[in-house]
């Protein structure tokens, strides 16, 4: 009898030290970083965004609360901001100068170090999908183009005319663009800092304490030449590691490159001891500007704190934690 | 007469302050690091090789030597391994599952950070010096496959047939490498062990103290589904800043995509204090290791201090500084 009660003593205590130790999860996202004023965005539009954004964190937390992966959490809030046309990703995502749309994407899982990504692509409905698939069952990081599109169908991937990724509100951005090119005489564009740029990306923590962070895009209006930003590039764009933290960047993508962005935040926090938003606020409110980068990140760290800095005026962003609603915000 | 010989005194210590303070040039290179042992190279070869090292080094340092930019001679020493069939790069770099060749470049800027990339081409003569056009002569870092050969067209680069790059040796490779797969039953290649990586690299340091680092590779041989190595991938293959180091990989690409590589040991100096040495040591010895990553760098720091760092049992290496000979090896 006393030896059954000491059992059941043993076994309350078990779960309860399971329960206290369980990570509470934590999602947060952004839906592109820029020149986002109120002047920009009417109220009716901003209602938009932050119903899509809601609807992305909402989705994406259930996926933890049952106890689901970072990884699929992800998955889920990203494939919902490509799935809209408010978003420059997926469905919404900007034009090339050749008319096209050439999407990249990225994702890195923080427990393994193993990552994915695709850029170019132009038949994958979710790009978030074929950067996951790379990771999963492939022995490469980085797929490009046309091998990219066989692989992603190959492992059964929806795939899409490329008609599907049309939007007149992109199409009229890369004809005025264009027009503005045209009197500015060349690809060096003064205009390029007037624009938005839309890239979404979510970062995440499950219960297990694993962080993934994951980054989608169409990249810049107008771009020409196989141009690729940092979306698809590992420790630019994206980077994970459960030491540390998880980073998603959204900007100008050729200063996120050169900065190493992503993991340079990481290695702050790792080398030099700085918090995740001390490590943020070095990289991209002093280096990157300095350098003349605009943009933002989103990321969390192994304990759950988010940070959301960018320097520009506005980032479609928000975060939810702890069975809270979403907090989403748009502007600085 | 007094005050003229006050100017000559000032004019002769002037001179004296600028040739003590002038830094001493220093010019690291490699032609790829994989199981480059004693069994794979015979002495014919390896004095084939020691030959062609020797000759990129003496070249890229006369650069160095007459005031040239650690550019010029970065540059200068890739073009002489490029355009060498002993090296997997440029004329020399190995096929693709489709039996094309497609090459990838990098090249970053210590000064500015400033970066360039090429991914995917198949008819520029010198991938490097397409690398170094986009640093140069674009807004962008990386470009990819046909619009990265139309911008280096565009630019005046020497283009070249496809043909060009066919090697007998490196097609046998290809089909050797096809049959294995067919036996193994998969792309998931465990034969890709066996095989020698021959990526080359340079890293220079001029007399102004600016450091700059290049990669070029044909990336790896049956690749398939328009793989990106860690050759274009500023912070995984290439890295280069005036505080730290200038870094170059070659390896099995994807691990140092995923750990960033070239970045970590640039970041490991800056914030944790390592020497170039200890910081190449952990990054390539320690968790490059442990992720089962093999492969090595080459890197010098502002100092002029050299590593050549690697965890496979060879690398084709070597240095040249202060008016010396060529320093060339291969095996451990």
């Amino acid at each position: 009898m006393i030896a059954n009660l000491k059992l059941l003593l043993i076994a309350i205590e078990l779960l309860f030290v399971t329960f206290s130790y369980a990570q509470k999860p934590v999602l947060v996202i952004h839906g592109g970083a820029g020149n986002i004023s109120k002047s920009h965005i009417p109220d009716s539009l901003a209602v938009k965004y932050k119903a899509k954004l809601s609807e992305a964190l909402r989705a994406g937390y259930a996926v933890l609360e049952r106890g689901g992966t970072s990884l699929e959490a992800v998955r889920t809030a990203i494939n919902i901001m490509e799935n809209s046309p408010l978003f420059n990703a997926g469905k919404g995502a900007v034009f090339t100068n050749k008319g096209t749309n050439e999407m990249d994407a990225s994702i890195m899982d923080g427990a393994t170090l193993n990552a994915g990504a695709v850029a170019g692509v132009m038949h994958i409905k979710n790009p978030i999908n074929a950067a996951i698939e790379v990771m999963l069952h492939s022995p490469h990081v980085l797929l490009s183009g046309e091998g990219a599109e066989t692989f992603a169908r190959a492992q059964g991937l929806e795939m899409v005319d490329a008609s599907y990724f049309y939007t007149e509100k992109r199409y009229r951005q890369l004809k005025k663009a264009q027009e503005r090119e045209s009197e500015t005489q060349g690809y060096i564009s003064p205009w390029l800092n007037d624009f938005k740029f839309g890239t979404v990306g979510a970062v995440a923590l499950d219960k297990q304490g694993n962080i993934v962070a994951g980054t989608s895009t169409g990249g810049m209006t107008n771009k020409r030449f196989g141009r690729i930003g940092d979306s698809p590039i590992i420790g630019a764009g994206t980077y994970a590691n459960n030491n540390t933290c998880g980073v998603s960047a959204t900007g100008h993508g050729e200063y996120f490159i050169r900065s190493v962005a992503a993991h340079d935040i990481s290695a702050l926090m790792e080398y030099k001891g700085l918090s995740l938003r001390e490590a943020a606020d070095e990289v991209i409110n002093k280096k990157l500007k300095e350098m003349g980068g605009s943009g933002g990140v989103i990321g969390l760290d192994k304990n759950g704190n988010i940070t959301m800095t960018f320097n520009t005026n506005g980032m479609f962003r928000g975060y939810i934690k702890q069975k809270g609603d979403p907090q989403v915000f748009i502007f600085k």
